[in-house]
């Protein structure tokens, strides 16, 4: 029986590499990339066909929204800002929010989702131990999936599903290590693209869940402090 | 007293040139043109740029989403189809439609407004007399403020507006002219980017609002049949 066509969005990262593999239990699998002029993404796009390649998957699609770098108004998109050092204690959203970024890769996913024929839009958004986004939280996916509806043609049926939404980032690592997920072609740091920084939000929050995990991180060559 | 800033998205068409001149009544201007590969892409942003000068306006953005045509699925971007003759009676969707296009033109002025302070987004969208595009509809619209309010941050209060959304075309052209929209600096056509082919959706509709409105349409160079 042929499976169900699901589009998994990954960023290279190690969230929605999670997803993908979840998604690939269950589904066909097609894949989407969304640069949008974010500081390392040469690095994530290099994850991104890595994790492609690992699936098999040939259905892919790389899209560029460049227009959110002359945006702005984010330390991940615009030259002038810096990327705060790590605080995973620091209250309100950092400056690594970039306005209303899911609902672009999730309006190219709907798009592409309704002329390929996909059921489900897999997305690697958590909102416990997330850098509070608000456009990772589950209120905005459910407002999100009544959009699809009114949005497309009556006889599309896309649903966005975030499986990792409730998860701990120690629960994400152990998740992916037991569906075999290649979690040493992911991509996390928001500073470099050679070396993980250890300093950004990202990278601490990645360390924090191989710790907590009880697990070494397969692509740390130095130690995080 | 400075008036609060609103984002027009202006495709260069006669409805979204409308909504600008309303927009112009009671705010600032800056204006949103997004290209995504539609066939008359270059004529369009002609007209956008002659809009921009006609209302003195300097905050501008064309962004560029040319992902849309290599997804396809529409004739409006997909060159391997065919845009249909008109037929206002036509039911069902027809094969211009977009899937999921004004999502991603919404967000595009999501991310700008929340970047320049803009309180509300204009959007020159009709329900009645358009071409049954699901994401023209006042649901849509409603259910996309929802997004806005749970997608951005706390303090962002921006408001997508759809002014025209409830005219017909002719109360459209007629209210045009009440305000002194530079009407002859739009284009409609879907088909051609010098002389309106007369004969697509856009064409026809755009024919028959100047005649119920008892106007002569200042673009038409020939009788369209």
């Amino acid at each position: 029986m042929k499976r169900e066509l699901a589009i998994a969005l990954v960023s290279g990262g190690m969230d929605s590499c999670v997803a993908a593999a979840l998604a690939a239990q269950e589904h066909r699998l097609a894949l989407l990339h969304v640069s949008y002029g974010q500081r390392t993404w040469r690095r994530e796009l290099e994850a991104f066909r890595g994790i492609a390649a690992h699936y098999g998957v040939e259905q892919t699609l790389v899209a560029d929204i460049g227009y959110l770098s002359t945006i702005g108004g984010s330390s991940l998109t615009d030259s002038e800002m810096s990327v705060q050092p790590a605080d995973l204690n620091r209250s309100g959203i950092p400056s690594s929010y970039v306005p209303f970024r899911n609902t672009h890769f999730l309006a190219i996913a709907v798009s592409w989702g309704e002329v390929i024929g996909a059921g489900r839009i897999f997305i690697g958004a958590v909102e416990p131990d997330s850098s509070g986004y608000p456009d990772c939280r589950e209120v905005y996916y459910k407002v999100f999936n009544e959009l699809i509806r009114v949005g497309t043609r009556p006889e599309t049926h896309i649903e966005v599903v975030a499986p990792l939404i409730r998860m701990k980032k120690s629960e994400i690592v152990k998740l992916g290590l037991k569906l075999g997920a290649p979690l040493q072609l992911t991509w996390s740091c928001y500073r470099n693209d050679n070396v993980p920084c250890g300093d950004c939000d990202s990278c601490a929050l990645r360390a924090k869940g191989f710790e907590e995990a009880g697990a070494i991180d397969p692509i740390v060559k130095h130690v995080i402090s």
